[in-house]
C-alpha cells in the first residue's frame, strides 16, 4: 500500500450532516481526526468532529484554509460546486475523485455513462423544452417520470407523468432547469449494493440489501436481500465495473431494480449511502469505516456479514418511537443529534439485529 | 422511567482518555452531546466530543461552570478528588453515585464492603507499618502482595512478597502511603462480568469474559469465558448484589477469580471496563452505550450477545501491528487517537469477531 495515512492524520469532510457524522466517528475508530466543512451552523457532524469550519462553498479563502489543514478531502454529498472543488483540489487530493462527481451530479451524464459500460438502465431521454419532452414521451411512453438533471434527492425535483397529457404540468414543475425523462421499469423489488474500491484498486462489496421506500424516502433496508446467487454475482460484477471505470476510491451506493430480465441500475451515489447503514451492526468494518479506509489508502474490509440486519429510518415524528425502540432487545439506535424535528427530515435510524 | 434525558441533552464526562472517548461516541449514537472535563491538553476524548474543558480538579470555578453546562455528570475513572465531587454534586447529579466512588477508591474499604455482602475475596489485612505488615504475613502467609490502598491501576503501586523476608523492601515500595496485604488465591483463570443498573433499579449483565493479563495489564478478553452454568449464574447474582447494595447507576466491571471453591471477587471498577470492550462488536448495545443509557435514565440493553469475540489490547509498540491487523477480515479496530506511543500505554484494541 503506497503511503497510507497514519493514525493522527486529518481527514477533511465536506458536509456536516448525518453521513459526515458517522464518517467522523468511523475515522476516530481508526485513530484519525476529522475536520468538517459545512455552511450551516451547528452541524450534526460537528458534535463528534475535532474541528468545524462554518463557511460557504463560495468562500475560496475558507476552502483553501480548510484544505491546507487536512491530509485528504472526502465528502458526504455529491452536489459540491465545481469551483469549490477546483480550489480544494489545488491543495489536497479529493477522494472519491472528480470524475465520479462529474458523472453522478447529472442524471443524464450518469445514465449515458452506465449504458456506455454495457449496463442496463431505465429508458431515458434528454428534455430541454416541451418539444423534446413530447418526443421523449413518444419514444419512452407513459407512465414515466420527469426529473431535474441535477440536485435531486429523496424524491425532490421529480414529476410523474401518468399520461402524455401531463407533459406541460410536469415540465412546469422543473422550473426551467434541464431535465431527463425516465421510463418506468417493471421491477419486483429494489436492492442496493454498497461497494468500495481502495487506492490500490482492490474492490470489496457488502451483501446487497433490499430497499423499501415510503413517500420517496428510504424506509427500510433488509439484509440479506431476496436475490438469486446469479443476480448477486451480477450485482457485484456490475458494481466493480462501475468503480473501475471511474478509477474510484471510496464507498459507492448502487441502487438496482430486480426484474425478470435481470438487474437494472437505478442510480449511483459516490458516497456512503443510507441503504448501507445496516453494516454498522452486521459487519466488522462498516461502510463508514470502509470509506475512510479507502480514502486513507488503507486495506479494505472484505464486507463479510456476521449478522442479518433490518435497518429502518426514523423520519420526522418517528423520533417519538425512540423510548419504545430503546426497550427492544435486538435494536441498535443511531440518532443524528439534529436539534429540530421536521416532517421528512432524517432524524436517525435503527438496526434490528437477527442472530 | 422517570425523566429520561432527551436527545440533545448534554452529558458531562470527567476524564478524557479512551474510555471517555468511547463513552462520547456512544452518547452521540443516542443523540446526546458530550462535554469532557480533563486536566491534560488535547485529550483523546476531545476529538469526538462537542466541548472540552481543560482545567484542574482543584479549579472550583471551572468545575462549577462545567457542571452548570451539562445535564448529568459521569466519569471514566474512579480516583476523582472528593473536593471536586463536592463542587460538582452541588450543581448536577453524579452517576454512578458517591458511595460507589467511596468504596472503590480504597482497596481496604472495597474488600470490607464485599465481605459485608457475604462475597468471597482474597484474604487481606490493613498495613500501616512494619509491625502490622509482619502480623499480616503471619496470618495470611506468603506469597502475598502488598498494594497501596488508593490510586493503583494496571499493576502500579504493588509489591510481591515471595517470603516474609521481603516485608521491609515491599513496605519501602509503598513510599509511606497506607497499604493492604492480599493473600494469593489459587485460581484457574480470571473472568470479569460487566454489569449495569438503571436509574429504576433494573439490572442487566453482559456475558462474562475470560481475561489474560501480561505485565499486569489486561492482554485479552475472550467471550464466552470458560465457566460452568452454575458459576455463570453466581457471577450474575453477585454482580447484581453489589450494584443493588450501592444503589448503583451505570456500568460496573467486576473481576472474578475462578477457583475449585467457586468465585472470588478480585476487584470492582465503578465505570466502563477494558474487559468489556468486546461488547462493541458482540452486542446491539455495548458497554459504553449501556453506561450512557443508565446515567441518562433510559432503559438498559439486555446484554445479549450475537457474536463471540476475542478482544486484544494494543499496548505501546503493538501499534506497529495495525497495518497487518487492518488486513484481517474478522478484526474490528478501535484506536484511541493518542499522539505519542509510550511503553505500557494503551493505544487501542481490536475485537476479533467469531461468527
Amino acid at each position: 500500500m503506497s503511503n497510507p495515512l497514519q493514525p493522527g492524520a486529518v481527514i477533511g469532510i465536506l458536509g456536516g450532516g448525518q453521513l459526515g457524522r458517522m464518517l467522523s466517528m468511523a475515522a476516530a475508530r481508526l485513530g484519525f481526526v476529522t475536520h468538517i466543512f459545512e455552511p450551516g451552523a451547528n452541524p450534526p457532524a460537528g458534535q463528534v468532529a475535532h474541528r468545524v469550519t462554518t463557511a460557504s462553498y463560495e468562500d475560496a479563502e475558507a476552502l483553501a484554509a480548510f484544505a491546507q489543514s487536512v491530509d485528504v478531502i472526502t465528502y458526504e454529498f455529491e452536489n459540491i460546486p465545481t469551483e469549490a472543488l477546483d480550489v480544494l483540489e489545488s491543495h489536497r487530493p479529493i477522494r472519491p475523485g472528480r470524475e465520479a462527481l462529474r458523472v453522478s451530479q447529472d442524471r443524464l451524464t450518469e445514465k449515458t455513462f452506465l449504458q456506455g459500460l454495457g449496463l442496463n438502465t431505465a429508458p431515458f431521454a434528454d428534455v430541454t423544452d416541451l418539444d423534446s419532452l413530447q418526443a421523449a414521451i413518444e419514444r419512452i411512453g407513459t407512465p414515466a417520470i420527469l426529473k431535474t438533471r441535477r440536485f435531486g434527492y429523496d424524491g425532490k425535483g421529480q414529476a410523474r407523468l401518468k399520461s402524455p397529457e401531463d407533459a406541460r404540468a410536469a415540465l412546469a414543475d422543473m422550473q426551467g432547469v434541464p431535465a431527463i425523462l425516465e421510463g418506468f421499469v417493471n421491477f419486483s423489488h429494489e436492492v442496493s449494493i454498497i461497494a468500495a474500491r481502495g487506492l490500490d484498486g482492490q474492490v470489496a462489496c457488502f451483501d446487497p440489501g433490499e430497499n423499501v421506500h415510503r413517500d420517496g424516502i428510504l424506509h427500510t433496508t433488509t439484509v440479506p436481500a431476496r436475490l438469486s446467487p446469479a443476480l448477486r454475482t451480477d450485482a457485484v460484477l456490475l458494481a466493480a465495473n462501475i468503480l473501475n471505470a471511474l478509477d474510484y476510491v471510496g464507498v459507492m451506493g448502487v441502487e438496482l431494480f430486480v426484474t425478470p430480465q435481470g438487474l437494472i441500475v437505478n442510480e449511483i451515489a459516490p458516497r456512503v449511502h443510507n441503504s448501507g447503514h445496516w453494516t454498522q451492526n452486521g459487519c466488522a468494518v462498516d461502510q463508514f469505516e470502509q470509506h475512510i479506509r479507502a480514502v486513507a489508502g488503507w486495506p479494505l474490509g472484505d464486507g463479510q456479514r456476521h449478522a442479518d440486519v433490518v435497518m429502518e429510518n426514523l423520519i420526522g415524528d418517528d423520533m417519538d418511537r425512540v423510548p419504545e425502540l430503546a426497550q427492544q432487545r435486538d435494536v441498535a439506535l443511531h440518532l443524528y443529534g439534529k436539534a429540530e424535528v421536521k416532517p421528512g427530515r432524517k432524524m436517525g435510524h435503527f438496526n434490528r439485529i437477527k442472530r
